[in-house]
């Protein structure tokens, strides 16, 4: 399943490396940990802030306070640009042109619609289960669902990009004496170090061993 | 030493996790891989396009293709806001409100001045070594000079913000049956794998066991 391209997604730099293919979307957004999120405020500026998000089916879902200034200003319905980007190496090129990194990257055009109230509790229950898959949270209180905003974004018109070329350089500069070579980055998330204060009756839940890998 | 904080930078939401120390901005800044630059295009559409960067002294830098969107928009001198993001750990809380993460950002807003072509080579030689310490590429061609556009922005109207408080709860949620944690989160950068086509007369450089670490 592919999305359909638009004006908007069509990657011209580098097409080679464009992809519109559903699944791989899907995976760099549920591997990523936070969405960098590009937005003009009320006197034209353009504004890119980072926030922890999940998908949920075809929706990238945010939430936060209703004083925050994302938040408010997407929930009017404002364009937004979503991107995320994982770095899978750096490499080290036998030229400038030569040194780059391996990444996967997506970047969706989209507006918000504001998650109705009744439907917030499950949304945030997605979202911790999504982070922390198996970690039990005590209820909602009112107060606290009443101060935050859902948001959900439509994946409509989205590209991903790929590289994962390692070194490529400049067919001549192979037999030079230079050296190149890529050093894999990978983002390591470790066991839980437990709150201090756990309460007597707190039983150890297996996900503080180590969260299950994001790469599916 | 202090940014000043003008009425983009002011940060009012927890402000109380609003920063304006240079150093501290300098040390987010030089430990990030990649930065997420946000802009509008021609059309009125806010972009966020994810590229490698450097911080040379006061400025960001930045290069591409003179074909690059980013690069060509920003050319022109329109505003950009540049944010770079370090997530330090998984907060797994009590309720979902004491779900969060730790982290450090830097929100910049700016305006690309172009690099004139005398400074291109230096400049270009500085994001490598930022990069790659000690890596010894060779010398750049008249082509690959003119088909790159090198911007710096000047570090002026910028802010930070770090959360470092691991679990924080609402306090009557302490002595509850639910666990609470902190995940600590990492980027790692391995050893080197050679490239597979390396010349007979390279020698292996002492970067390939490893780069130095990025936090300073």
């Amino acid at each position: 399943m592919k999305y359909e391209v638009t004006d908007l997604t069509k990657v011209r730099r580098r097409p080679e490396r464009a992809i519109y293919d559903r699944d791989l979307v899907h995976s760099i957004l549920d591997e990523a940990l936070v969405a960098h999120i590009g937005f003009v405020d009320d006197a034209g500026v353009p504004r890119v802030i980072p926030t922890a998000f999940s998908r949920i089916g075809e929706d990238v879902v945010i939430h936060g306070s209703t004083r925050n200034l994302l938040m408010t200003t997407l929930a009017k319905g404002g364009r937004a640009c979503i991107t995320v980007t994982l770095i899978d190496s750096l490499v080290a090129g036998r030229s400038g042109f030569g040194c780059s990194m391996d990444y996967r990257s997506v970047v969706i055009y989209s507006s918000a619609e504001v998650v109705p109230d009744s439907e917030k509790p499950d949304c945030l229950e997605r979202i911790v289960q999504d982070i922390f898959p198996g970690h039990r949270i005590r209820d909602h209180r009112e107060n606290e669902l009443k101060a935050t905003l859902v948001l959900r974004f439509p994946i409509r018109e989205v590209s991903a990009k790929v590289r994962d070329a390692g070194c490529l350089d400049v067919e001549d500069d192979y037999a030079s004496d230079r050296w190149a070579g890529r050093f894999p980055v990978s983002l390591e998330i470790g066991p839980a170090e437990n709150c201090p204060r756990l309460g007597p009756e707190v039983v150890i839940p297996e996900i503080a061993a180590g969260l299950p890998s994001r790469k599916k």
